[in-house]
């Protein structure tokens, strides 16, 4: 087995001891970074680019050569599995995805069933392939994420047929049809399950869920709607593979005020959004499970020195971490990084995790 | 000094015993009635409507000609501010708000200045004129309530020109130039403060503060940006006029994770969303604040009996209210009625909220 050059990320989410805080970025290798438009115009399209395993390879690999990020994240969409299940996925230019056939009637909801994984190879493919590129002089120069929506959140797209500002369809279905509701979202989970897994198997050596649309849900509709279908696919999930333990991550987008069942969900990290202070965070989860996150992705359009501020800030925030003890703490932003970020603002970010997280553990 | 013929919202704003739990509806003026549709026409756009106020006037008594809400509001937009500053509000058909002159410079923000009252007659004409058309048979129906956008929501569109679903340059101006932003919300805490006091002498019996954007913020940036110079605000207000207590709502949309410290704002009461739990809410502000909220707008798509027992879950949720007692809740939804809302289906939900709180406090 190929050991892994930088583990760092696998520890801080499994809350044992590290050097400092690792990091990586939600959408990371995205359309803030020129190398990554020139691969997407010669790919021809978004989905041109995610479904094809060269392409997917070479843009997941693209931030960590250009900065010192802990993890590589599959390069894919989320909406990948429902539109394995037949809903026609398309994205116009400069709109969001779009369905051509979402799920809106009993019968529409009577006929769906759970990908045929086959449909699916292109991102396994992927996995495998970008395992291989990570390898540099023997060893893996760090670990490979895989990743999905959640049952709630594709059921959000499958429905709307779209994005939404408030999920009207979807919602609608919800309080009028929970019955449906409750049926797309167990073939949704027990599709996303076995989609983990067989992520897993080709590679991915930690899983996150994310819950992106959670957030937009009432408490108690939460909890019913989202959460217990994150949990029944995180009881679904193969915890171990190649000898090591596979931490999976749970992120609900707006989720802060169920951070508490959130960690009873089976999950070994949660993701969580800047809305969140740290330190009170960790206090609800306590050693139940780790945290990720949560810089406001705004920030790196401030000037370097302001982003190494606001970094240090979210880093003291999360609060002391005794050398050698465990701090369970993964820094990410609290959002994917936006495409108007200048490439550039990410290198003060990177280098003031590194340097005061390892100042915090003296 | 004409008599209120129902005040028990003020008497649940002030923490006093109420008989049932009072409901109206954020934007319960507006584009789900027909007869308010009718009204735009012949004003022929929105901001026609909003700025006469023989047509707002006759907007705002539309719901309480057709439902038993418990509360006018002023009809109007949060955005007069500004637009009475100079930065020329529109609204293009289709779209959201746009101002002509958005606040992008230093230069901009040296050469704001709060507004000429003058300039924004038009709403406390409007706000005397509906205290006047809500008198019948010698009392006033219910208790009109006057509002604002809040200092840093003002200060989102100011600076954005328009609304946005990441605020790139409103944020972008808080992090890089905190000074200038700072400049900003002074000018507009000063200007909401004579604003909302105008509205109270000219006849607005309680008053709202609108943050729809508090919730975009990072922790930390909410307190010092956004929930610091809401407080400022509510430092400026005259308490009392016709001999009566004039109740200050906020309203800080996701505000969820920062109640507690929204609770020493100032503030009467708190409006909530539909993430925040009403009960854990409750025992977070404890005798503080009154609550208001908090259903998600979506159920009043799904059909009458769903409403009801959502309604009726809302109620649960807030706990238990011995007779006689201070309740502190006014039932509303956590943001404003969407226009695709059959309006019979509001029917069922003040039915639902008279009748279960009345069953409540027996």
């Amino acid at each position: 087995m190929t050991p892994i050059a930088n583990d760092t990320l696998l520890r801080a989410l499994l809350r044992e001891p590290t050097d400092y805080t690792p990091l990586w970025l939600m959408r990371q290798a995205g359309r803030y970074l020129p190398e990554y438009n020139a691969t997407r115009a010669r790919a021809g399209s978004f989905l041109g680019l995610a479904q094809n395993p060269d392409y997917a390879t070479e843009v997941t690999l693209q931030p960590l050569d250009r900065y010192a990020l802990d993890a590589a994240i599959l390069f894919s969409d989320i909406l990948t599995v429902p539109d394995a299940m037949g809903l026609g996925l398309s994205f116009a230019a400069g709109e969001g995805p779009r369905f051509a056939r979402p799920l809106r009637t009993e019968a529409d909801v009577a006929a769906l069933r759970a990908p045929d994984l086959d449909r699916l190879r292109y991102v396994f493919d992927a996995v495998a392939q970008i395992r291989r590129a990570l390898v540099r002089d023997g060893s893996q120069r760090v670990p490979l994420i895989g990743f999905s929506g959640s049952p709630w959140t594709l059921a959000c797209y499958m429905i709307e047929g779209s994005g939404s500002d408030d999920w009207r369809q979807a919602k609608t279905m919800m309080y009028a049809r929970p019955d449906l509701m409750h049926r797309v979202l167990e073939i949704n989970a027990q599709a996303v399950a076995a989609y983990l897994n067989a992520q897993v198997a080709a590679g991915a050596q930690a899983v996150m869920l994310f819950d992106s649309w959670g957030g937009a849900l009432a408490d108690g509709a939460f909890q019913t709607f989202s959460l217990a279908y994150s949990r029944r696919v995180i009881e679904q999930l193969v915890r171990e593979h190649e000898g090591r333990r596979v931490p999976v991550i749970l992120f609900t987008k707006g989720g802060g005020p169920w951070l508490d069942a959130m960690a009873d969900s089976g999950a070994d990290a949660l993701g969580v959004d800047w809305t969140v202070n740290l330190g009170a965070a960790r206090a609800r989860v306590g050693d139940r499970v780790a945290l990720q996150g949560n810089l406001d992705p705004s920030v790196l359009f401030a000037p370097p020195e302001r982003i190494a501020e606001q970094a240090r800030s979210v880093l003291d925030s999360f609060g002391p971490i005794a050398p050698g003890q465990a701090a369970g703490h993964v820094f990410n932003l609290g959002h994917g990084i936006s495409q108007f970020t200048p490439p550039e603002h990410v290198d003060a970010l990177v280098e003031a995790v590194h340097a005061h997280s390892r100042t915090l553990r003296r």
